[in-house]
């Protein structure tokens, strides 16, 4: 099967590849009834355009959405949504050099492995460009879960981390600074590092931090279909993801169970929440929150060895405009997968009892 | 969608309480003409099943799979094998005490609020026993993959840890061990650890790695059904898991793009391995590596504060024989669970050329 | 994907063949709190059952339920409920004389030419003793849907047929005749017809209709997944069925347009129905009928050309005990089926809207 | 779940309502290295568009397909085919007088009832201009199974029919005449009765028959997904289809065992064909045919009693242009929906045998 759904209620299939034509998707089962709010979806795809600020991709796109289906008189009407975002900044002349070459730790060589042959311009369909598509979508499911409030932050960037609790930032910082980080200090040291890292044609690593308040107790399908194993997957499906852990994560692991478990208040709340807001793969009403690991951007601006289709060793070197970093702008793209998952198991969740 | 199945082409669905007559399972999908090694299976379920060492819980299933269909004259037929795990230890009357209590930090609540009304007896559908079913299916999808070299191992407990790359540990060691640990001397240090942890009525949490050797180039299914988001939800699944990284991982994040880079050399293969043998969602052939974190087992055999079904705060002591450290009989899950991921990629791989 | 599951709210996957130890099934997203009547699954069983009346095959089959989970104190959990139904009356030695020939218009031949080999024990999987499985589900399906009413009935047997409108029969005459037809005069006819038929070994086909009346408005999920499409689908997937039509069926593609038209009362019921209670593929509350035509089952008692499967020409008399007709007990698993495909639009239906 | 999906393997999802700007589709799961043929695709679209002939709707779309992903230099690259349709010659003004009033044996009522709101400009989603996605989709489903031959026609008009078996049929005949019927004499005939039923200003039904040559052996996976049981599926999920009968069909249960069965010859073909190439739900290789029910078309040109959103009792008359007979534009479509499943059921056969 094909991996370009994602969702089984609220059903989101994406296509397109980052030097064609457009991008675009489909969401079905979108329930009939929302008022879209297209100003809400605008911000997102903002959060998520290159050339936002000086410490991402310069490319010019404005990631303009256009719907063609799916709503009427401003509200949806329970069919499926289908929607473009035109490709208007491709240069696809910046990619010939690496026509027949594969670059170092990018998925050229298993596409062309894989299916054959390839759409080689600019990682054709394993671009982050696709990620567009999918806020798009999570904007849409946001509006849905208007009672639930899903925040994400960079939390490091290379060695620079905050080494505070989420509950002690102030998530109002998180949009005001280039980098998305909920440290206004931290923020900056991150923002230095990133300008250095990019001078040097180099590029660096972070994680994304999610926090999700006001989740209803009981989302969540197991044994398989967990609400952390779901979120698991949606943030590993994100480009460059490396790892993920929700609660007390890695971390937890050096625990003991008596230091570990989180014992009921008289109102169902917990006093600690190692558990992250969820048990059992099930949702229990406190605070959800995860990390989401992210590699440095394969693309950098040195020489490096590889091979061309004909297995000769070459040189390779980045040319056009990439991200440094890529955390910042993968921020919206986090909350809006935890939005697609989260939906999901809402809807699924009004079938489960007579 | 109710969670109970797993995987697309070779599908897994799951059913059974830890105390009700027995748990089981379907496997459609499965390949014909699969001569079926039925001591492999069992062989699998004896390194999953309680009793098998003294740093495990001791109670005593034997854990028998019995097959009713899908298999003729020792070979599969293409229809779907069903099959029953009795249960046969189980005592009941060691759960009355929780009845109408909810364990901390375990499924109890959520799974009341949820679904209304709920099996208490020893976490009902909530308890790890539900793997031995996904152990089975494993055990049969690698008699699939029988090119393939999955192996798993306990990498910390607690505080204490491997402190080795894998290729430097030799793998035959790990089954000597109750641990399951790949290093004899860490083995040590752990069994005498969690031997202590038992005394003491707690529990602790661990790391399980997993390394998987001679992965044909090709598989995953990008842009959602990324090898490694599949590896990561079928992880997340398990239950106590916390965390999920593969390749360079969290570390990864701290690193540059000049130093995380995988060069290729001639033969296609990279001359290092942070990318953890998976490119853009697809296997390239290098190892898969990939560390899964279990957090400490929530019963333990000191007294918590705790609520019971009409709020009422109350203080409750576990019962009953459960394991101090999961990670040991851990270990064969992790695997069977890479297994089902590897063979339903595997499968639809066939589908993807003209 | 292997086609052993139906549904994808309420999931059911079968899996056996009709001379192993058993066969069972799961149910998957069976909404909790839901009281089982095992009475009413009995009852209905016994409809299913061989050996029910002397029009039936003689076979001697109890065909008892036991279920191993999803039920706890009486009522569902909302975890999967697993079953099995024992073969007790397989007697395999019948096929010995068919193992290496391919019984015509049976499924021995293509089972064999798909999977490479084939359980050759009286069909195995093809065998429609599989569909006591889905009458098991059926049956529970049903006590969801309670204000539905799902009469399926024998609406003709080889020429002979009911001459009336299904609103001019009394539907409470079904049970009171072994071939389960809505009018007696007609069901005497029938019984004596398929009572000469048996005594000439032969077999004949039949035609089952089936009228649900109270469903709500709205169940059905176009643009595939039509109410009656996925009717369609479920009927044609029962063994020996050939056709299916609903509401004005094959007969109305030669009416006009201003003959065929429902029109409105002011209350949105309908003055005439050639619709069939279905517009768009979605329910607008009127009747629901199809038919489903059924063929002569291919298991006769005189001798037929047919080949081995080295390709030589044999010739082939049935043996054992075989249905002259499949109508009668054919009643019973098309209400199950209907009633799966109506509690899974039924469950779907709760999400379509905000 | 939404039904706006078609497929397991290769799938079709499709957006886009009658008189939004533009219908479209998603192909995923289509393997790469297929050579497209855009031609071919036209060739199909125009089989299907408006305006084709004086006895179709006057409607002038041109239905020209846009192609923005997953064909690359020609080819498809394994990644998904993104398409539109866009909408040319929508009138909603046409549509105007009924935007309150519920159109006999439409899906207004039941859309309304279902989804709480609809968009009423000429059906919307439920209009019969969805099927030019899937004709886009058939079309590419034809050019990988380029040996096997699909072959649709119309048989019957009204009472007028063909009163030959496919076999004596010249099928070069089809395309020749505006009805598309394989006999000449037959289609002058249905031509004339249907520009006598457009002047009236009613509408007629009829039937649409389909030949499959050359399938091969073991396609369909039972128990649920027989081929004929997904075809039967496919063709009532076509708007207008009341009824689907494969081989025998409905005709075949006036027949006893000992006329309706098979013979084999030696080289594994039957003596005769009323299994209709599908026993127990796979394909044995010989032709496949079956006959698609179509009612009347409900839009006519006289005056009809229904009701508005606030069930005053009105008086409604269809204006626009609309087909007096829905056949002969059905032919494609018919082919279309059957080359999407055996082009699944294609795919999902290469992963059965290890």
């Amino acid at each position: 099967m094909a991996g370009n759904s994602f969702g089984n209620i609220f059903k989101l299939s994406t296509f397109g590849e980052s030097h064609g034509p457009a991008l675009g998707g489909v969401i079905d089962g979108c329930p009939s009834g929302l008022k879209i709010d297209l100003s809400a979806i605008e911000l997102e795809m903002d959060r998520r355009k290159p050339g936002q600020s000086t410490i991402v991709t310069q490319r010019k796109e404005q990631d303009i959405v256009t719907f063609y289906s799916g709503i009427f008189e401003g509200k949806t009407t329970g069919t499926p949504i289908g929607f473009l975002i035109h490709n208007t900044d491709q240069k696809s002349k910046d990619y010939s050099h690496i026509k027949d070459s594969y670059r170092p730790s990018h998925a050229d060589y298993v596409y062309d492995k894989k299916y054959g042959h390839r759409d080689y311009r600019g990682g054709g369909r394993s671009s982050a460009r696709e990620t567009a598509c999918r806020v798009v979508a999570g904007a849409i499911a946001k509006q849905i879960l208007s009672d639930v409030k899903i925040t994400a932050f960079v939390s490091s960037v290379g060695e620079i981390k905050i080494d505070k609790h989420y509950s002690e930032l102030d998530f109002s910082e998180i949009e005001k600074n280039p980098v998305r980080c909920a440290d206004p200090n931290t923020a900056a040291s991150m923002e230095k590092f990133i300008k250095e890292i990019r001078k040097e044609g180099d590029t660096i690593g972070g994680v994304v931090s999610c926090v999700i308040e006001n989740t209803p107790v009981g989302l969540g399908e197991p044994v398989f279909d967990k609400l952390h194993a779901d979120l698991g997957k949606a943030m590993l499906s994100i480009n460059a993801v490396k790892g993920f852990e929700f609660g007390s994560g890695f971390q937890g692991t050096r625990l003991k169970g008596s230091q570990h478990n989180d014992s009921f208040n008289a109102d169902g709340k917990t006093k600690t929440n190692n558990s992250g807001g969820i048990q059992g793969g099930i949702s229990n009403g406190m605070d959800i929150y995860f990390n989401v690991a992210f590699k440095p951007v394969a693309t950098i601006m040195k020489a490096q060895q590889t091979i061309d289709s004909n297995n000769n060793v070459v040189e390779m070197k980045g040319k056009g405009r990439h991200d440094p970093c890529v955390v910042p702008r993968a921020v919206p793209i986090v909350e809006a997968m935890a939005a697609l998952v989260l939906v999901d198991f809402y809807l699924i969740n009004r079938t489960i009892k007579l």
